[in-house]
This record gives C-alpha cells, sequence and structure tokens, in this order.
C-alpha cells in the first residue's frame, strides 16, 4: 500500500499527505507547536469562530501548493516530484518562525528578528537534522532557486499562503464577504518567461481577492476590538520587561518565556532557537493569568484587562491622534490610578496601522493576455486596481483605559 | 394554529409565509408562472447550476425584506403590521412583469415595454382581483409612499432585490466570489431623516457588495457565451418577426407565443395582459425547436445554433468594432450560405455592453456616521468608490456563425 | 496547451473535461439535451431550488468517477487511461435514456421501455457514430468487462450515481440534512479480489449514506405534493392517449410529443430513438398549457391542476386504501362534475410508494477489514442496517381531485 | 437606540445579544473564561479545524434557544419574555461548570463532581451577585419551573445543547456527513399538554439527528486517536496526583491547577469555586509541558507523548481486553522501562466506550401526529430506531506505549 494520511478540513475537504519526508516535518515536535499558536492572534474575542491553529493554516497553504501545482502541470509547464516536495515544504515551513500570538507578538518576543528570518533559521536546522532534505525547499523559499515561479507561489502577491489566509479567516470568522475565489484563481495560474502569471479571464477574480483582502484587513484583523487587545498584549510584555530590567525580583524570569524574552540576544543560538520553539499561546496566557495579581499596578491592569475581556477603548481616525489628547489622557489616568504619567503611557498610548490595496512597489500581479502582452493588474483595461487605490491607507488610533 | 407555510431555500435555509393574503398572491396562477422563468436567462448554457427560477428569487427577496424590517424595526424605525405586508407584496410583484428568459427577450415579447411598467400593470390587475388589498404595495413600488424608505428598500442600489439575486446567482452559478455580506448589510442598515442608509461599520461590507456586482456582471451575465446565446434568442426572435411581416404563410402565430409578438399592439389591453401572463420559457423553447426545421436558412440555423449549443463566437473589446470588420464577415456568410446581405446581418451583429460600478447620478449608497453626518459611499475617507471608477464601463463585441 | 475546459459546479467548485472525446460525447445534442430535463421531475414544486438538470448530474457523476479511480489508483489499483476514460463515459450516458421529467414519466412515454434499455440504446447508436470509441464504455456498463469494480462505480448499491444525486439534490432542494459524506467514502473505496468494497472506517459513513437516502426518498422524492403533481403528470398522459384512442380528432399527434406516445411501438427503430432525443420537459410542457382548454373536462382539469398548481389532496398510510373510499371518492367527483366513473378515475387514484433501506438480494455494500475479511454491512459488528431494516417499506396513498 | 449586539458565527450567520442582563452574564469573567476551553478537548489532534471553544458553542446553543422559542411561540404557545430571558440563560449557563479539556478531564479535576453539579453551584453564585436574576433560569435548568419543554429545550434528548453541538463539531471538525438539520427539527417542535413534542413530518429528521449522533460519536468524539491522547491526559492528572501523594517534594502545587486538583476536597466552598472558576486549557497544557522534564520516567514519558503528538497506540474491539493481554503488555513495558509494573499501569491501560443511539429509559422523543396521538420515536411506523437499536454499543479498548 503507498503512504497516504487524509486529513478532514471543513475549508477544503479532505488534504492528504502522500510523501513520508512531508508526513516527518508534519511530525515534528517544532511544527505540532503550530497547533497551539492561533492563526488570528487576539480576534477570536470579536470572532468567536477565529480559534483556528498556524498549524491548519500551514496544512491548507500546502494544499493549495498541491493543487497549484496540478494545475500548472496540466498547461504543460515542467515540474518535477523533486521540485513539487521542495515547494510543499517550502511552504509547509513558510511561517514556522511564528511565535505565541503570531503578528501580534512578532518582534518582541525575539527582539528585532521578523518571523520569516525565524523560519529560516528553522528550516536549516531541520534540515541538518535532515540531512539536507530540505535543501531545495530553501533555495525555493530564499529565491535563489532558478524557477522563480515556485517562489512565488510561497511568497508573493498572490502566493497561496494569502490565498489559504484569507479563505480560512473568512471561513472561521464567519465573514463571508471576505471569500474569495481561489479555486479560480488556482485554475488561471500560469508561467510565463518563468513567471507566475494570471490568464486573462481571471482578471476579476484577481480584483475581488484584493477587495477581499481589504475588508478583511479593516474589519477583521485591525478590527478596534482586536487591536485594542492586541497592543494591550504587547504593552503587557514590554511592561513585563521593563519590571524585569527595573525591578528584577519582581518578575519570575525562569520559565520558558522569561528565559527567551528577558534576555538581551547578541547572537540567537541554536539553544535559542529550541527554545523559542518550545513556546506557544499557552505561555503567554499562563504568564498573563499569574501576573494579574502582581504587584505592579500597571502590569496587573493589563492582565486583568485582557483576561476579563474589559478592553481598553480604541479609536481609529484618519488623521494623526493629537499630542494634546495623548498628554491629557494620561494626566487623567495618573491622577486616577496614582501613578506616574511615565507609567500612564502603558495605560494611554497611539499607534498607527496601514494596508495597500496592491502594493506597486512590491512584485506586481501580472495577466497575461491571449495574444502574449502581459500587463500589471492596475494597467488593465477600466481596471478597478487603479494607480490611486494603491497608495497605502493610514489609520491612526488611539487606546486607552478608561476607569 | 396561526397560518405558516415554511419552504425549504438553499440559500437561506427556510422561507417562512404567515400572512394569507401573502400566500394568496403566491399561489395566483401569475405569480406562479414564474416557477417557469429561468432567473438567469441563458447563463445555464455556461454555469449549468443556474437554473433557478424568477420564483424563487421573488421568494428570495421578500425573505430579505423581511429580515431588512425586523432589523429596522430594532432600531426603533416605526413600521406598521401592514406597511410591512406592503413592502413584502411590493417586493414578491416587483419583477412579476418579466417574461420568458427574463431580461434576454425584455421589450421584444411586447414592444417598448420594459418589465416594471409591466409589473404595475399586473399589480393594477391583481389588485382589482383583491379588492384593493394591494393598494399600499403600489404606492411603495411608485415611490408614492411617504415612508421613502420602503421603496428604496425594493428599489434602490441598495435594495433587497440586488441584494438576493447577487446572492442568489452566485450560489446556483458556483462562483462564489460574487458572494455579498447581505447578512451583514442588512444588519448595517438604518434610516435617517427618512432615507434609508447604512452605518459606518457597513462601509467595507458595501464595497465589496459593489465589487461583487461589478464581477457577477462581466464574469457572469455578460460572460461571452451568455451573451452570444442571448443575443442569439433576440435575431431568433427578430427573424421570426421579420418573417411574420414578409412571408406570413411561413410563420404559425396563431399560438401563446404568437398571438402577443406577432402584433403591434397599440393599446395593451387586459386580455393583452392575460396573454403575456400565460407566457414561459417553455414557449419560447417549444418555437425554436419547431424552427430548427424552417424552410428560411437563417432562423433555421439560428434555432439549430441554439437548441444544440453550438454558439456564434463572440468577441469582446473595449473599442468599438469597425464598419469593415462587419461587413467583411457578413460578405463572407452571404456567399457561403447564399444568402443576402442583410439576411447575414442576423447572422452577423454587433452590439454593446456597459456596467457602472456604481452609479453617481441615480440614487445614492449613503452612509450614516456615529456623528450624525452623512456620506456618500464615494466620499468616505479612502474610497474604494471613487469618481473615476464610477464611470461607466463600456464593452463592444461582434457575435458571428462561424461556419 | 493541453485541452481543457473547466466548468463551475456549486456542489463541487469546478469540474474538468480534459478529454476532447468526452467534451465531444458532451457536445452531442443528445448529451445537450439533458440541459432542458430536470433531474428531479415536480419536487421543485415544493422545494423551488430543486431546479437542476440531468446534465448537471451527468457531470457531477462524472466528477466523482474522476475522483473515485484517483483514489483507486493511489491505493496502487491498475487502471489503465482507457478504461479510466470507458468509465467516465459509461458514468456520463448511464441515464441518458431518461426522457422529459425523468422517472416521473418512465416506460409511459415509450411504452414498457426503461431508461437504462433507453441509455444502452442511444450509448449504441453513438458508439456507431464515433467510430466504435465507446465499446469499453458499454462493456463497462453491462457489466461484461472484466474488472467488475467499474461496474459497480456505475451501477450498485454504492455508485458515483447515487452519491452525486444524493449530494446534488440535498443541494438543491436545500435539505442539508441529506447530505452524505460523499468525499470520505471516495477516499475509503477499495478493490478486494476484484470487487469494490469499502475499508473499515467508512462504516459509519455508510450508514449515514443509507439513512440519507431513506430520509430524501420519503421527505423530497415521495413528498405528498410531489407525488401527488407526478401522478397527475402521468393521467394527464393516460387521459390524452385515451382520447387519442377513443377520440382522435381532438388530439394533436402531429408533433413532437404525439408522434412518440400516442404510437403503439413494435420495434424501436432508429428514426425512434431520433425522436426520442428529441423530446425534453418543454415539449410536455407545452402539451399540458395546451390542453388545459381541451373540450375533454377531465384532460383539462388535470393540466389546469398542473399548470396553476392547486394540486390534487395526497393521503399516505401503511395500509392499504380501501376500495370502499376510491368507490365512494369516485361517485362523489363523477356527481359533481356530471362526468362517468370511468372518467373519474383519472380525478382519483391510489397507487403504492416503496423504498428499502439496503437491499439484501441486491448487489451487497461489502466492509473489507484490516485482517482481510469481508463483511456485508448488515453483518458487522453492532449495525445500524441490520436485518428488519432491509425488509422494503411500503406505503399506500389515494390522490384525489376535491372541487 | 436599543441594546443590541450582534456576532459573527460562521455556523448561523450572525448571533443577536438584545437583552443587557443576558450580555452581562456573557461579559462575566466566568463565562469569557469559556473562550480557553476546548469544546472538543483534544479532538483537534485528528481533526485540525476542531478548536471551537464552550463559548462558542454556549452561544450558539443560545441561539438555537432563541429561534426554537419563536418557533413555538408562532404556534400560540405562551412564553412570555421573562421566561424566554431564563430560558436563554439557562442554556447559556448550561455547561459553564465545565474545566479544562471539557468531558476529558471531568469528576477528575474536582473529584466526582460532575459538570452539571458544577454549573448550578456557579449558577447560584451569580444568581446572588446579580440580585436574584437568575432565579427563573435555575428552576428551569433544575426542572421545577412548571413549563416543562423548557426544560427539555435546555436538557433532554432533543434539546438545543445537543443540536448546537452536533451542528457546531461537524462544522469545525469537516465530518460534514454529522450534519442534522437543526432548522428543520427546530420548525418541527411543538408543545403538548405541557411537554416538547415533534410533528409527524419531522420524523425523518429525528432519525438522521440521531443517527449522526451515533456517527460522530463513534467517528469524531470515541475516534481512537482522539480516545488515546484523553486517556493519556487524564493518566498524566492521575500520575502527578499519586506522585503528590507519595514524593510530595516533586511536585509544585502551588498554582493555580494544583490548589485545585491536588487537595482533598470535602466542603467544596465559595473559594473553590472562584478557583475552579479561573482555570482554563491552558493551566493544564502549562502543566504538562513543564512536566515533559519530570524527574519521575513515568510523567515525563506521558507529558511528552501529548505534547509531541507520538501517541499511545489504541485498540477498539467489541470483546473485552484480556487480562493476559494487558499483563504482558505491563511486563514488557516494566522491562524495557526499568519501571515497576505498577507504574506501567499508566503506560498500559483499559477501558470502555459506549453510546446509545436512543435512549429508552432516558426522556424520549415523542412525535405528536396529526390526529393527536402521541407516539415515542422508537414506536412510529417501520422506525429506524427500534428496539434492538436502542441498546447501547459498548466497545473495549487497550491504550499503551509502544517504545
Amino acid at each position: 500500500m503507498p503512504f497516504r494520511k487524509i486529513i478532514n478540513d471543513p475549508v477544503y475537504g479532505f488534504i492528504t499527505i502522500n510523501d513520508p519526508l512531508i508526513y516527518k516535518i508534519i511530525s515534528h515536535p517544532w511544527f505540532q507547536r503550530l497547533r497551539r499558536i492561533s492563526q488570528m492572534a487576539m480576534s477570536y474575542l470579536v470572532y468567536p469562530g477565529a480559534v483556528h491553529s498556524r498549524l491548519h493554516h500551514a496544512l491548507g497553504a500546502y494544499h493549495l501548493m498541491h493543487n497549484a501545482l496540478y494545475e500548472l502541470r496540466t498547461k504543460d509547464n515542467e515540474i518535477t516530484d523533486k521540485e513539487e516536495q521542495a515547494a510543499k515544504i517550502a511552504i509547509l515551513l513558510h511561517d514556522i518562525g511564528h511565535g505565541p500570538f503570531s503578528h501580534a507578538l512578532e518582534s518582541l518576543l525575539v527582539e528585532d528578528l521578523e518571523h520569516e528570518t525565524l523560519s529560516l533559521l528553522i528550516m536549516n536546522e531541520l534540515n541538518d537534522e535532515m540531512g539536507g532534505a530540505l535543501n531545495m525547499a530553501i533555495e525555493i523559499f530564499n529565491n535563489t532557486y532558478h524557477k522563480k515561479f515556485l517562489h512565488q507561489l510561497v511568497s508573493g502577491q498572490l502566493d497561496v499562503d494569502r490565498m489559504d489566509y484569507l479563505t480560512r479567516d473568512s471561513f472561521f470568522s464567519g465573514v463571508i464577504e471576505g471569500m474569495i475565489g481561489y479555486d479560480r484563481i488556482l485554475k488561471m495560474l500560469t508561467v510565463h518567461e518563468g513567471e507566475l502569471m494570471v490568464e486573462e479571464k481571471g482578471i476579476y477574480s484577481i480584483e475581488e481577492f484584493l477587495v477581499s483582502r481589504r475588508l478583511m484587513y479593516w474589519q477583521v484583523y485591525q478590527h478596534k476590538t482586536v487591536l485594542s487587545a492586541e497592543m494591550t498584549l504587547v504593552k503587557v510584555l514590554e511592561r513585563a520587561k521593563w519590571l524585569f530590567n527595573n525591578h528584577p525580583s519582581t518578575i519570575d524570569a525562569n520559565n520558558r518565556l522569561g528565559s527567551l524574552i528577558f534576555r538581551e540576544i547578541e547572537h540567537f543560538s541554536k539553544a535559542d532557537l529550541a527554545l523559542f520553539c518550545d513556546l506557544d499561546d499557552s505561555d503567554v496566557v499562563s504568564a498573563i493569568k499569574n501576573w494579574r495579581n502582581h504587584e505592579d499596578p500597571v502590569l496587573s491592569l493589563l492582565c486583568n484587562t485582557l483576561m476579563s475581556r474589559k478592553l481598553f477603548k480604541l479609536r481609529l481616525q484618519s488623521d494623526p491622534i493629537t499630542e494634546e489628547e495623548v498628554l491629557e489622557k494620561r494626566v487623567m489616568i495618573s491622577k486616577k490610578l496614582s501613578i506616574s504619567e511615565e507609567d500612564a503611557s502603558y495605560l494611554v498610548f497611539i499607534g498607527e496601522a496601514e494596508n495597500s490595496l496592491y502594493n506597486l512597489n512590491n512584485e506586481r500581479i501580472n495577466i497575461l493576455f491571449k495574444d502574449g502582452t502581459v500587463k500589471d493588474i492596475s494597467q488593465v483595461d477600466s481596471p478597478l486596481i487603479h494607480q490611486t487605490l494603491s497608495r497605502p491607507v493610514k489609520k491612526f488610533y488611539i487606546c486607552f483605559y478608561q476607569p
């Protein structure tokens, strides 16, 4: 009997694993760890269904990669079995560098290291462990493999990563208007001069895809309540670090979370990587639950806020928040709680949210016309996605505790 | 036991009828006739699932009207039971003036009468039959009722008609990316100074709704194969009329279809209305099947084309089709088939398709902000729907028989 | 570019045709005719969404066949490309012998010929036309091909025909509890000693499948209103035949429908086959609409009943209907309408509906256990489907006009 | 503006909260805690989508309660606004007594206290806090309220709890064949002589409901891999307790989990309740992660097993497991790992799984026929659910570590 594992997925029906190496990677504890990392961080506080895991997303993206390669092959693009395996591994591991609460805590758990960098470190480590079996996957991930379209499927404006997360996130959150026509887009993919393109007939589906992304961004990912919770989570860790540096006796750093986040890491060692790969959402939740009764009133307030879902107010607007407002609110809070204004800055803070409908500077989405010409999606006839829409939309917010 | 009928609907689950008058209207043979009129005309030749009926759409729009009124009431807008009944009747009957193959044959079966005019004629007739029970429904339909938002729910840029047909058509055709967030839009509706508005939180859903409409228009309703079939259908009837006028002995007009379409109707009488309300898709299909063997080579060719789905080629482009190309193709066909060039004009013809993302001249979609200000959807901050996009997109096509 | 056509399907997403021969068969006018034949006959009078066509079902079953063969191949069952093509053709054409309104009028349009026999006649005819390209498909259909499991996929207790119609019918009717786990069942299929079997892990899905079929049968296919409409349709044709034989001048037989159903056919010729393959639902609907004004009061009453959906009452019960009741009702009607009692028998009639949860006499559903043993689904441990449930359930009905 | 909160739900679309008291209960930290308790315990190790929370289920059951009461009211059953509120509160809180990992750890965290008992304790506590506002809800929960059908909706063979969890669990796990027709069942509910009944037309939907439950039980809830993981989780806590009692210095009990589970609780005090209501899945996961490196080889092995998903083998069978097999396996393991046979009993253990299709001893599902007679679902004509099927199905399993 050939090797085959099937996994039920409410989004795609079944996901099939028929390659022992891929199954080995999926079975690795570092990959299994993704089961305990929420894909949408704290969105579940607004969308209770949005509790799916990073592992589920990785499997979904793998499934779409399988389908994409199948379609491209039926259009006579040569893809070897080895390349198929490598592209599938690359997409499975593309996000493995995410830590607890994914984007919400990125660059914070391991200072200044983005998840792509961590993904690469982990892939290299796994590659060593598996005797070089991931070489080609890493080349594709790094865009050093000569068939550029394989990298574009892993990472680009129209990669299977985005296709899966938009589909999956809209499915689990119940925001059905965020649904994209992933199936049609996959069938419209083609390769032209080594690059990934979309057939002419797919133009409207691509436009819909970009607009759905815009909607998901503002309506779900940056929903003001979600933003408030996730920024509060950031403040929790910032405050804990501050306490560790200023009042070390009050913070227990001898645990999984502490041994990583409270250290100045100059060189990120193998041991650090192992520490990182042992973290998941439960470590952060545990810390927060412990700190609810912390002697520092700021830290305990932040933690109680999150755990009992009595969240800070957050206001989004198109103009920058004035310094006056921030100061005024901080003064008010500092008086109310008898804390310093500096301390109050953890309870009243500002930030920005930014999103582009379509990034002209980034890698483009190219349409291949029947006559062989190639046009950027913003250059087709009567485009929905024209120049002015490609400017990023920026919003400013103030987030504050309201006693 | 109170009156209640429930109808299974794959789109919304169940549709409930709990008003005997409404059930009486639904049971009327003129309404039941809509079971035999395809909602999407000939789209089923490309999208085999798109075989749902006008009756199903009318019931769906009725269901959304029910939900819309329910939501508006929970926001303290006064809507009397009588008004609820009237608005439901108005939406049930808003399209009853459609004849066989809906839009595809509009203004052709009954010369120069659009379906809205016919809907009104039929509503008046039913009103007589039911002793004036439809008075308020007709006022709402005609926009003479003082609560303007009720009319806007029946007919406007954001009416439940559109919400149902986009939802239903994308469901049955399987074009899931055409799905709109009807449920959220309904929950975001509100009334401000007597007019229907959308709460601020609904902006992205409205944008998605408009983009989905654009996609459905070009990808489904005006799909080139659908367009080819529907324009051929028009040519069938035009040719039959021409034969009736020029070679009357070759066309049998003594039947349901003939008695209506082959007459010059100066005054559309009650009897004509009854004739019209006896027509459905089967009459047109029967005529086409009969005419497949007609002695006129043009008519028979057109009819065989449709019935065996060997459709004419159709090319859509953004520039007008040149006269030279049309002439050249007609000459070619006339030689090939030994017919006159005039006759060949039924086999080679041109046309235009036009669609606006958002019609600035038409009734607007207004957003009501929390601070009480009202802005058109194209005037909000960082709008997707801005000025340039509200210009209609026009495409030109040539459709021709290719031996 | 290799050959590829994709078809949108709301049930499965996309159906792909990548074989020119199969596309040629689908494009044949005899197959295209299935677009105009309703899969569920008159069920749409109760379930307005149930308007999908025989063509759609045939394409769906083809899609499941594709998936089933794919799964079997991944389990190392040898299936040649030629066999794959043949099995797909066999399933595409398995129901092509259906005439207007499918089962509802079976054996009535062409006396005593069941649709399977007609399917075979048509397949042979197409095979001649296509130079023997359908030879193997016909062998599979007839179960003379040596790989028996291919026939079992086309026709058996667990064939892809049933899997598609249950899935599709529940989808379009909106009876979601009729949904089966077709995807899981396909993945659990295996071949053992040349026969189609189900792996142990699929037991519960098979039970669910059988119970869903039971539900669909009684709740949808034999819903009393559906039954009433379909039996009335039968009476229309029976009455028209009777009139043709007894008062021939009152019935026009010179049309597509008449030339077939009003003849005594001793030998079903090629020409008859062509006549049959030219019929569709529209011919029957047209005849019924014409006969609404027929001079015979019985025929016109039956036709008006159907067209305006003022259907006969129907009562289902577990005991046979008594002769007394039938007689009493006929006498009443004959007096009321001043018609003979014989004539009244078209307006008051009885019948039976029968369905087995699982037919022990028919081909069985076999479960292959991990240890290599094979057990019938009714013989597994703690079976849901045990002996007593395999006895057919029979219900009796009386259907009658109620003035 | 009246009070209204809407919550997106991928299963039902939107859930509406329009009662400030109910919103207050939902906002209570003890209820919010359910966000961090997995509804399906460890099923997500097999079904990666099955990560929905107890809070989500409670909201879903609340939604179905809303719909059920709406339907019953349209059938002229009197239900006061106060009763509606109380029934909704009762269903919201019916499962609030669940601790981490729900059923998997029931009676283990707080010895011998089942979740219903804890639910009641918590409801009483909340009732005190809210000045008696939950009195009627508690009466309904306890079945002391005179309108018995309200209790039956909360807890019975056909309560909205089951309807939601079957629907929700099949949705999130992707086991679509577990889908029930909850919408139809709700519409078929009626009250007869004070008791909840189902109208005759709902018989097949009820049968489907029971069969879906059977399928979900054996295919999902008691899937052998799920069972293995959940029983291993039980062993983790049992071993930790044993260590606490025998080697107390090795176990830190000074934390949220420890302060509850390592104590002999004679009287469950208010303070204990508060402790319990502070626990969630993260506490158990944290403990397991900590114990992976515990000095006790049994505990660390169990914990590593779970966290890296290298689960114990589990075999289900219809006959009891023989003592010989258990002993043999224990001896083998004790030698292999150099541990005592007693210790090995944590790594090789047996158990039973039992489920009834329909429990005749429990409260019945009654069908109300049109003629006023009432029959148990197992007594109707040609029942699917007959006597023999109501006997519980029992399976025996052995679960063991395989080095």
